[in-house]
């Protein structure tokens, strides 16, 4: 089975914050990697990346063996264009798909770091997306459960006595507030490591064959309904 | 004066080993990256990709503060690619140049770790360049003066009571006689975070204006003398 390869070749897509990115995994070293926070529409950024990618490589979709995509949790059209990006390409050349939590992504970025990484993201209506990850021996170890919540609620989730790594596109709005309920305890990620990178996506996907699926079976991470959903379960309920 | 803008917009190119890549700073955002390790000619590929971040960006030369070049070590005929890039950019705008130390990039890879980061360089020849920089409170801090030595001496130079973290494209090469002769204390980085990235580069080139030059001033970092000049020198005492 594909899945068992010991070096599996993995193509990475991420659109779902604010970087739109992909990234390519072969015999055990990223090959390409590409990463763009432009403000674009990441449905018009996404497959040219993908393509030039690939054709600088010199590999074609029949070549990868897993398609891996960010599935959340994050922006929810962004989301859904990563996961159908990765679905239809995966669909095309018949190979399994792998859906890449954001949060553990993120938290790659600090793969060794002897303390937790708690990646977080802007999830607007004054929340947070939030988790922890023991990363000391490597792979991300959850260690606080996913929320969307106030970022006060999280920090007050977060256990004393650890260093604390604060990573993702809610650093730069939050820093400050974090430093100050914290102090010295309380790292903040520096720009080279702050975002998510399609890279961490494939080096996961290629350490969790367990997890690979077919393509239909590839499906978003939400934390919360989408707004639309909430406002009609409002309005419905009042 | 340019360089004294605290959030500065960085342009960085390194061909400087087996990767070729560019990144773009901008408002202390990583607003592109790209990298790329397919055994092309970075002669080839580097122009092309700068020209792509820039346009993608919407940027063009005039708007970069400085051009960082990553100078060494590495390939002779790499660094030499990557400065001569960023001094040509630089000197058609009236830009400076900051020249990035190649160990260095990679060390910021492993921000916050506590411990010593390790970077290994193939320097050909049985040897490695390398070096060791501590990164417990952020930006790389000199542990070990840089060498061009065999792996062996390199880590009898290191520390007995650091945790140790190999980086580098001499990883893949070295990392079992690494484990092999330092046991638990050693760390290899993982895929994702084992090679250079200018992104890395980007940040020390806006942590450090005190280093930015003329670009005619910009000079490549060598630990030894090209393997021509060797021959040629051990011909004329032969």
């Amino acid at each position: 089975m594909a899945n068992e390869r010991i070096n599996p070749t993995v193509l990475a897509i991420d659109t779902s914050g604010p970087v739109a990115g992909c990234a390519l995994l072969k015999d055990g070293r990223i090959v390409h990697q590409v990463a763009m926070n432009h403000g674009l529409t990441h449905s018009e950024t996404i497959m040219p990346a993908v393509d030039g990618a690939l054709s600088a490589a010199g590999l074609s979709c029949a070549d990868v063996d897993v398609f891996a995509a960010v599935a959340g949790p994050g922006s929810f059209t962004g989301v859904r264009i990563g996961v159908c990006a990765a679905k239809g390409l995966a669909h095309a050349v018949g190979k399994p798909c792998a859906a890449v939590h954001a949060l553990e992504a993120l938290a790659m970025n600090f793969c060794g770091f002897d303390g937790l990484v708690c990646p977080i993201l802007d999830a607007r209506c004054g929340q947070v997306y939030c988790a922890a990850f023991d990363v000391s021996g490597g792979l991300p170890v959850r260690a606080l459960a996913d929320a969307a919540e106030p970022l006060s609620d999280f920090l007050a989730r977060l256990p004393g006595d650890r260093r604390l790594m604060f990573v993702g596109d809610g650093v730069p709005v939050h820093a400050e507030a974090v430093r100050a309920a914290l102090g010295e305890r309380a790292r903040i990620a520096p720009a080279n490591l702050r975002d998510l990178r399609a890279d961490a996506a494939c080096v996961l996907a290629a350490s969790h064959p367990e997890t690979w699926t077919d393509a239909a079976a590839l499906r978003p991470i939400y934390l919360r309904a989408p707004q639309a959903e909430r406002e009609r379960k409002k309005r419905v309920e009042s």
